[in-house]
């Protein structure tokens, strides 16, 4: 069993990774952490506490975090995920609000209360991740693992040529989290861009029940596949997140090589870019992925969402 | 009446500053939060307590906070400040403990329990407070007035030919500091570095008691005198905390002007520099000083130390 | 007939360039001009002298250009090429000397005066071509064609994780030559990654006669195998250079796109990286590789050199 | 007698400066090289031209230079010498041209041809200086010595609060100028801002000849008072160049001090400042100003400047 801590920025693929954790009986989610990233915080723990509610999991709690990045000015990703952060889709008030926790010292009771327990998983920018060390450092030490859903080792960036998204977003907590010397795991775009599911996959999912988990998948990756990819003419929704919180209780997913990664700070191009020694030059500091099984990651989500939700 | 939270990390001119607020009637000192800078938190910590023993001022709290700078490595200044922070001053065990709240937090609710009531003045670096205002923004809102010990504006720096040590220790906070659009007052070497004290002015508060306070100040001066600044060939001692605390009080001792200052987070010959733009051609975020009234300052010092220790 | 000036710093692979070009009827080699690179420019013109008297070629000129990088320190690659930088190949002292002109004066000089005629292939590091571009701006409008061996687009670097050695040697160059407006095609590690010849593809050239060409290639490439690559245990060599040499007059060899390169001067850890925008958010600056005929190119290398050569 | 090659982007106290020179019989003006700066190649060439033969000298050989920065993109201070770089005076077409050579290489053969004769005096931004060094490093050791007007070492900069305008224009070069190990004065505006002349002072050059060269000092510095001055409301002309040049046979008339000073490329606030360490933790690279004789320098030039003009 695997007991996480979600800290996440909802946001389409973030929700996706939610449901899935909420169908996976080897995952118990104990509670969830919001951050600004895809869009505002307000959006973000509103959108965590109506998905929660939607799947009828209004036990676990939601404790929000940062509303800005430690150092830069926040730049959100409406452009791919909708001013709201779930392509539009209007889900119902929540029937609960956030914990009155602040994400930092919710993460830190919880890792400090049960030491080698808790797994971190962060699918958003990772400032909550970084003010919980600042504050406790050793946390480091009591954390099971840390996994981490961006950057881009070999391949190219997804909001610059040379960044993704969630480190570029908050370059400088990637950083800390980095350097805290606890067992971390990294899932970037290099094996993410390689997990991709079709209008025609989300289709098998459909379901005649307004207000069903599975109508609201199927509202939001089509704002994703008519809005945002009409303009890049593809039809391809990549899976970031749900392949993240997959490896952390299927690690096989995923081949791993140790590999010491440093974010840029100072590029004037290359700001956000996750820099990989995989000839570990510097001592590695996390496992990288250099393949994924990405028909057995599709079968998996396909298969739990399908069976899970009505 | 002024209700003050100082962010410090003794350092010899800290302590000097914590002996003048707690002679001064003006201050109410709620609490003393502690940084890593001078020296580490573990030191800084148990100077903070020992000092407030010696002073026989074991009722305010102690609270523990950043023990590294946000996101750069510590640099220390024992070199100055001696291995301990205070000279090789050796005091007694203290008799009370650190606060269990985390510095960021014991300001975050003093601060919002009493709004426009508390004054914040920082000594040290700036980490602490960078970490309460991610953690709780809207304490730019309730705070009545931030004084900060550091930078340089249009002198040049103490720690590298462009920047001063506090600001260099942790530019990155300074660069949170300086943006929370709080009323802000910056106490910079440009006038610290016109106030000083020589051996002879500390020699006037001589007295045979061991163990007192005033004992203890010419202990650490002496340390400076003979062993730092023996090197630099210099036999004055730059009240930079000190005049800092009195000008919480006594603000007209400073002539001030508003500018914009920000920090350079890039330079390589630059790093800490703190570059302020007088002409306002950004809106001012500070108070600035232009000038001082050195002997109205001097004068203050020593009566007041002259007068309220044995 | 392909009209060229080879900017050059021998070099193993500079070296089999240059023999390359002698023995391809579809080149003239108008000069050769020299820069400090692989190592220094001493020896980079040396080398260059004794390479033509050993083929044969003294009637082609030698001119020497920049002996450091236009803003960094020099760091050489003796390392991969051996102190003298062909491998410790001892060859006899060239009957030749250097051309009295400087080698931007010499681009500058024989491109102006065949408008349209001349194409630059630059195997080496870029201060010879951008201090010519400082120097005569025009040469941008009246060169043919301008290619260069350096970078890794989308793959890593050679000597940092990031960066390629020729840009790394002299990135504020290489961002001149990708700002001049002029045509230019880059030979990245992309491709020359992955044309490499082995042990056994040299053995085929073997000659008897001592101080013949062949003799030189065998001596040189043996140093690369046994010193440089016994460390990193593989037993392949990268035809950098010859790949660009031979995609002048052939240049369907490569697969070229359009793409907007800028070379990062900022970056702590990505000081020289070509960030390479093929989506063309910015308007292309150069046709970059995408694909190559590795086969191809080894076909013609083999034969050239085994047909051309004693 | 100094000879002197003067590099200079005319510019109002660059002419200044050029009408001292032509007025001080310790001068022997060897050459003008042009350089981009205050505006841009093609008007500081004919400007230089035209101020020439204005005072009657075109047997001065004027020789173009670099039109662009090394690596930056050029920025001109149009609004402080007006489009024409000259207040928008209006002189008549210079009855000579510009010298075949580029600037770098008349710099080049004068320096060589009389080993420790020649000094380079240099008020612009220093393009051509370093191209020079970069074609020839010998120079550095033939010639007698180099001032250069620029920097701000103690005191804000004028065209950033942390740059001043020559050295922002082209960082890259003055970085290649500081570390070339030849003989260096810098005349920054630490000095520089202490020598100002005032409309009173330029009045008594008042003459009733049209055309002369009183005149179109006249012209030029009312320019400066009416339209760029109004803006900041003070009627003092700081004497930048004429300082400069003075201080080459008058080198009493400032006080100089050696210092390590390098010029930050990479700061986001402090691109182009000057960072000088007088306490020489690095070995000194030039001398630099601590102090001027003002009334010294300000008799000098009313008096040169009345003496030698109609």
């Amino acid at each position: 069993m695997h007991r996480i801590i979600l800290d996440t920025d909802p946001g389409i693929d973030d929700a996706l990774a939610l449901f899935l954790a909420l169908a996976s009986p080897e995952i118990q989610l104990e509670a969830l952490t919001t951050v600004c990233g895809n869009v505002n915080l307000d959006h973000t723990t509103r959108n965590a506490l109506a998905l929660l509610s939607l799947a009828g999991r209004e036990d676990i709690p939601v404790a929000a975090g940062a509303s800005r990045p430690l150092i830069l000015p926040h730049g959100d990703a409406a452009s791919v995920h909708g001013l709201n952060g779930l392509g539009q889709l209007q889900l119902p008030e929540p029937r609960i609000t956030a914990h009155p926790q602040h994400a930092a010292d919710l993460i830190i009771e919880r890792v400090m209360q049960a030491p080698g327990e808790i797994t971190l998983v962060a699918i958003g920018p990772l400032t909550n991740l970084a003010l919980a060390l600042h504050k406790e450092p050793r946390i480091a030490r009591a954390v099971r693992e840390v996994y981490i859903m961006g950057g881009a080792l070999r391949v190219p960036g997804n909001v610059t040529p040379a960044a993704e998204f969630n480190i570029y977003c908050d370059p400088h907590a990637a950083h800390v989290v980095f350097h805290a010397g606890w067992p971390l795991r990294i899932v970037s775009l290099d094996v993410t861009h390689q997990v991709s599911l079709t209008p025609a996959d989300f289709a098998q999912l459909a379901t005649s029940l307004d207000g069903s988990v599975k109508h609201a998948i199927l509202q939001m990756t089509d704002f994703y596949f008519n809005v945002f990819q009409a303009e890049i003419a593809t039809k391809a929704f990549h899976m970031h997140d749900p392949l993240c919180l997959a490896a952390t209780f299927l690690p096989d997913l995923i081949t791993w090589q140790p590999a010491y990664v440093d974010v840029e700070l100072q590029g004037t191009l290359t700001l956000g870019e996750t820099v990989a020694d995989f000839k570990q030059l510097t001592q590695a500091n996390m496992q990288a992925p250099v393949a994924v099984d990405a028909a057995g990651f599709r079968a998996l989500f396909l298969e739990r969402i399908g069976q899970a939700y009505l």
